[in-house]
């Protein structure tokens, strides 16, 4: 790298914030720079916890450490009800922003907050990980291939974990004045984000939450599902749940081919993930086997996808700072229309499974 | 043996009882006996191209083969329209029922051929194949035991295929005369089929068709979605097509396991099947891989999941013939229980996508 790497300050003491500080000591173009929480004893354990250099700023606000003119960017790990506050001030004191999802509690405060990257010419990406796998890419080349995969016709997602006692009393993801969205905002954020992937992000036209939506005493959803029509037939279900086995899976169905796999949010393996997938499949005489056969195929990766995503991030925001390009808006376009399929899903829900148009 | 084989006439001369002829002729306790067609010629051909003995009856009348006294059972691959008709009088004249799904047009017209066998003690199978796949039993094993898999939370599957012109200008599934649930009655039976066999046939409360159903001119169905409410919380939901790919998905969800494979109704290969389970599954430290991870597992078979169909057919064929013994309840219920949620999928599909009770 030529230019500097950019500094990382992170807003928030999170669990995955330990990841992705790894994330960022991983990625070449980025440095940890700041840690910030509530109190100043808790952002120190933290530093030294996770491989901050002694050089690292500690701080025992958010504000002080946005008011740190040396951070480049924040990565922002804070509960979703939070994000507007912390994601806003932000963007107003010029970091680029790197937001968890669920990106806000809703589409209307994710566009204040694109509205305060905008205005200040930040750089705004959420931390969706597996976009940015190689594995990613690899499977997307299929999908656009018209001989191998054709049109597609259908989706399923399927994410789920079995959340132990400890999460479903006290996870910051079950509780409403946190996060009000649960399971949809969090297991189900992914789900939606991959099937629009699948679509290359043509919203749909409208949506249908499934009967059989499960709440915690505090009215958060632990479970649910939905389904998707766009207007040329093509539809899509998910199912997403804090209440069942670890279950990743994703199956894209087109005229010719077929593309699925079973780790689609976190690979199985660091280094290496694989896809499957069957092209103009068909039977051998008297139906008794398959010919072709599904294959299987593997891309390995020197690093993870999490520090795919950092150095993606870095790249951009050095775009910025060091060239004076304008923010890619592609990686806002994709949070912001996963959001507005999630906000639907909730209004299904909330209207006794009614199907909700989509309104971009 | 040693019970004499049970003589099968087949009644239609259908491209799937070629299959289910091959079937006969290796089942230990079968034999290929008669078959008819609507003509003498037609018969011939097939008896002559199907492996049948030189000393098969050949009849170009359905009528004639079922008054042959020494035919013990039938195998019927007719349009679904005919069933009533030539199932019922199978049964009249005491030949035991080996019947092509869907069973019938609907479970009202299913009722009437239950009665018939009913009052003439003959046995009734549909003719599920990968019922009798030793995979199915060992992967039952694996959705019993409540400490690897817990209870069912979820189940999901996908049977879809890429017809081409010809099968969809042509076949009898796409002729509102003969085959009038069309992709519903065929692949959609497969669906509905393992989702309540994951469910150990206890049938979902409810059933919604999912919007974006696609018809042929003739208003027959040739892609349909739904999902399955059960009062205790499980849901599923399925995918039926002719317009996409060859996919054979089913992935059942549970509080600890997850089972899933992916040609659930006829595997890859004739002499050894897989399936991938996951039991507990959980991250390694930084939610940087899994662990455990999944582990697929082979079951072989000496003999194709049809010819263990017939073998077991036949077995409970000779039970009654020779034993004295009463037929086999399970299937004809497995049959109707699946006939049902057919139904009520097409119901919600007439009323626009409502919720449908299911009424046993």
């Amino acid at each position: 790298m030529a230019a500097q790497p950019i500094k990382f300050g992170i807003v928030g003491c999170a669990d995955i914030a330990r990841k992705v500080s790894r994330a960022i000591t991983l990625s070449p173009n980025s440095t940890l720079y700041a840690v910030a929480s509530r109190t100043h004893e808790k952002a120190a354990k933290f530093a030294k916890e996770n491989g901050f250099p002694d050089s690292a700023k500690i701080y025992g606000s958010y504000e002080a450490l946005l008011d740190d003119p040396e951070v480049d960017a924040v990565y922002l790990p804070l509960p979703t009800s939070l994000h507007i506050k912390w994601a806003v001030l932000a963007a107003q004191k010029k970091k680029h922003l790197l937001l968890e999802k669920p990106v806000a509690l809703n589409v209307g405060e994710f566009d204040v907050i694109l509205e305060a990257c905008e205005s200040s010419g930040v750089q705004i990406m959420d931390a969706t990980m597996w976009m940015h796998h190689p594995r990613t890419a690899k499977m997307k080349e299929f999908l656009l291939d018209s001989s191998r995969f054709g049109d597609l016709k259908t989706v399923h997602t399927c994410f789920t974990f079995a959340a132990d006692k400890n999460f479903l009393e006290t996870d910051i993801r079950v509780k409403p004045d946190l996060d009000a969205l649960g399971a949809l905002g969090d297991v189900g954020w992914y789900c939606t984000r991959s099937i629009l992937w699948a679509a290359d992000f043509e919203l749909p036209k409208s949506v249908v939450a499934l009967h059989g939506t499960v709440y915690n005493t505090s009215g958060v959803i632990l479970a649910c599902s939905a389904s998707l029509q766009w207007g040329d037939g093509k539809t899509a279900t998910f199912h997403c749940s804090f209440l069942s086995n670890l279950t990743m899976d994703m199956a894209v169905v087109g005229t010719n081919g077929t593309l699925r796999f079973h780790d689609f949010v976190i690979p199985f393996e660091e280094n290496k993930a694989s896809f499957g997938t069957a092209v103009k499949s068909g039977f051998t005489e008297l139906v008794t086997g398959w010919e072709p056969k599904p294959s299987e195929h593997i891309v390995t990766t020197e690093l993870p996808q999490e520090a795919l995503m950092v150095s993606e991030f870095s790249r951009l925001v050095g775009c910025v700072k060091f060239e004076g390009a304008k923010p890619e808006k592609k990686w806002p376009m994709y949070s912001r229309k996963t959001q507005l399929v999630l906000d639907a899903v909730k209004v299904s829900i909330e209207k006794g499974y009614q199907s909700v148009e989509i309104v971009e």
